[in-house]
């Protein structure tokens, strides 16, 4: 039996970055981004006007005031995705919209709140009057204000979200190199388990592991398959990681892997000649946790307790996950807390605890959500975080610190 | 001009909850349920055994010992999804798989670690001994011990996350109602707007807010719908308007806001008999943004710059797709953090400033992402969070206080 640190210090090393693909651009959500881009353009690729208004020399306004309007000839009207046909000269202006170039000879843009234009009566029409004096490149944003020709604007390992996939639009890439994201497979075994929408049976129960699972690895950002169920037998389960390993960059198993008769993942792992790199780990639950690995493919024969199986994806199986995936933080956040009750347990092993965390005054609470037997999956609903009590600890009083994983917070804060 | 207190209060006001819809269990993950699911079963549906082990008449085993064992003749061997065809009666035991149902008669499992079995030849042949002592209800798990029959497991109103659908899984449910997944249509609007895969024309540039909002509208949880680019035509706005109103709930639409001869969104809403809600928002930036309803849709006419169009996303529009989406918690983690540099700006308006927030031992602290001009998306992709400084603030000194919206961190925590 082996401790949790060891256990994920052995997987971690074993989880190998995937290589990078190419993906459409709407695709790459969330993705870790697999190589540099360096901007081909100037963004904005032209100086433009940042408001609606007339385009005009700054130096001609400086004197205009609501009292004594400054009147400028108005040579053209200008929308945005246009180029003005002339240049702007002292004495004239051009009617400019938001984000139209900025005409040649101008250097700052009059907001149009500032003007009265020709469509007004004590304007002469093609003229527009100047109430408000402007600077030199009020109003005007300059080309590659945002982003210079030849910069580089994102690096490999950048976590690519809303924002980025903007600025990858706006410099025209439609497809993106990420990580190839992990394809996990899901294998659920035992001879008592009946599909979601079957009538329970004497002796059977439904099939949960594999949807708390698929969901686990959604939210993993992974790629779920579903391997399906195995019967107990060993024709039947070497068949279906055979096409799991064909498939998957990770294969996880749940059940069978405790040292009863009819435990046959570790003898078929064994056959098809999987290396066996641990078996049992220093914690509850999840004790009977097995790690096996087969050509660069990692293996996770998870225990059968839903609870079981649901920590040993959160605390294992997602972070070698994300390592696969090129994310640079791997866990969840860890936070020290006040434990709300008493906890007590026999020594020799860690225990996760389901806890509500709560966030008070930036002080951490954390309460049990109840009964904490491993099939208790009603305990994993409500948590979220698991509270991290050591192997040699045996009491922890009301009022004590812990250690807790909040497992509903992003890793990468 | 309101303020943005005064904006989201009619936005939220508008924002009514969409009607539950039944889904295939696997698409409810990260919805809200909208049924109180009552249970139908005990889960476990059976008492079963914790363990692989023996099934034993607890009295029997209480002088048992490594130097005294007792020795019981098994009576079959019953794996997991099987049902034990006799009895277990003093001085015998049946062999059992963990999750198999508890034999009539049993009253606790002796793990098979603490046994010597007739496999060894210290033990007659159909003969068990057991090593050590168990006590009644010991390695077994009760009948309703994680659900009873008829209690309510889950409420309207829940946030379905991976132990959620496996709990669902395992009481049978292959569909679950939740609340409807708001449609988002996405319409970009002005003549300069070219497809990210063409190469820049003088005067035009690529269609980044598309891709900002899509995955903005995709992380929200919501279905973002492509209504498109509209040329600057009444005629051609009109109609890619009047088809997402057919099919969204609710509609964005990007620049043609501001009080240029171009900015055709507020004439063309008014033409098709939308209600002008507000607008100009007291922000920056994102002054000139605009809110209307139709036939209880909600239309947000966003500025057209970057920078802007994402942070009225963020700020108004993700908290009104929560609601129609029937969270409970609208708003992102709001923290006080020290500003590590200077924050220099005009009274008038909010600004929400692009920073990094970073925390340690506790503390928050914010800094700038750099240049601020709406136009630069830059400030937006290295941001984690918006710093807000009020209205009437001109100045706040590095190492003052400010609120920040955690952008990359869930309400639901």
């Amino acid at each position: 039996m082996i401790t949790t640190d060891q256990a994920l210090e052995i997987i971690l090393k074993k989880a190998k970055r995937l290589e990078p693909v190419s993906v459409p651009l709407i695709e790459s959500l969330g993705k870790v981004l697999a190589e540099d881009i360096v901007s081909g353009d100037d963004i904005p690729p032209f100086a433009n006007s940042a408001m609606d208004g007339y385009a005009v020399v700054a130096s001609d306004t400086k004197d205009a005031s609501e009292d004594t309007p400054v009147e400028l000839e108005v040579l053209e009207d200008q929308p945005a995705g246009t180029v003005a046909t002339q240049a702007v000269r002292k004495g004239t202006a051009i009617r400019i919209m938001t984000g139209a170039p900025l005409p040649d000879g101008a250097d700052a843009v009059v907001q149009v709140e500032n003007t009265i234009s020709g469509k007004d009566q004590r304007v002469r029409h093609g003229f527009v009057k100047i109430l408000k004096p402007v600077r030199a490149t009020n109003n005007v944003r300059e080309a590659g204000e945002d982003v210079k020709r030849g910069e580089i604007v994102l690096t490999v390992g950048t976590l690519l979200g809303p924002a980025a996939l903007g600025l990858l639009a706006s410099l025209g890439h439609p497809h993106v190199k990420v990580f190839r994201p992990a394809r996990i497979a899901i294998i659920t075994t035992g001879d008592e388990l009946l599909e979601i929408d079957q009538p329970l049976q004497p002796g059977k129960i439904r099939n949960s592991n594999a949807y708390s699972l698929y969901a686990q690895v959604e939210q993993t950002g992974a790629v779920p398959v579903k391997a399906g169920i195995s019967v107990d037998t060993k024709e039947a389960l070497a068949r279906i990681l055979k096409t799991a390993l064909g498939d998957a960059d990770i294969i996880m198993t749940t059940g069978g892997v405790s040292v009863g008769d009819y435990d046959l993942v570790k003898d078929v792992l064994d056959l098809l000649g999987a290396k066996l790199e641990f078996w049992r780990v220093a914690q509850k639950p999840g004790k009977p946790f097995g790690f096996w690995t087969y050509e660069g493919k990692s293996i996770f024969g998870l225990p059968g307790n839903p609870v079981a199986t649901m920590v040993c994806f959160e605390e294992y199986v997602r972070p070698a996950a994300r390592k696969m995936m090129g994310y640079d933080l791997l866990f969840r956040p860890e936070v020290e807390a006040t434990t709300t009750n008493d906890i007590k347990k026999k020594p020799g092993r860690i225990h996760f605890i389901r806890v509500i965390v709560e966030k008070n005054d930036n002080v951490y609470t954390v309460s049990s959500t109840g009964p904490q037997g491993s099939g208790i999956l009603k305990s994993m609903v409500l948590a979220n975080g698991l509270a991290l009590i050591p192997a040699d600890i045996e009491f922890v009083q009301a009022g004590g610190k812990v250690k807790a994983h909040l497992i509903d917070q992003p890793e990468d804060h």
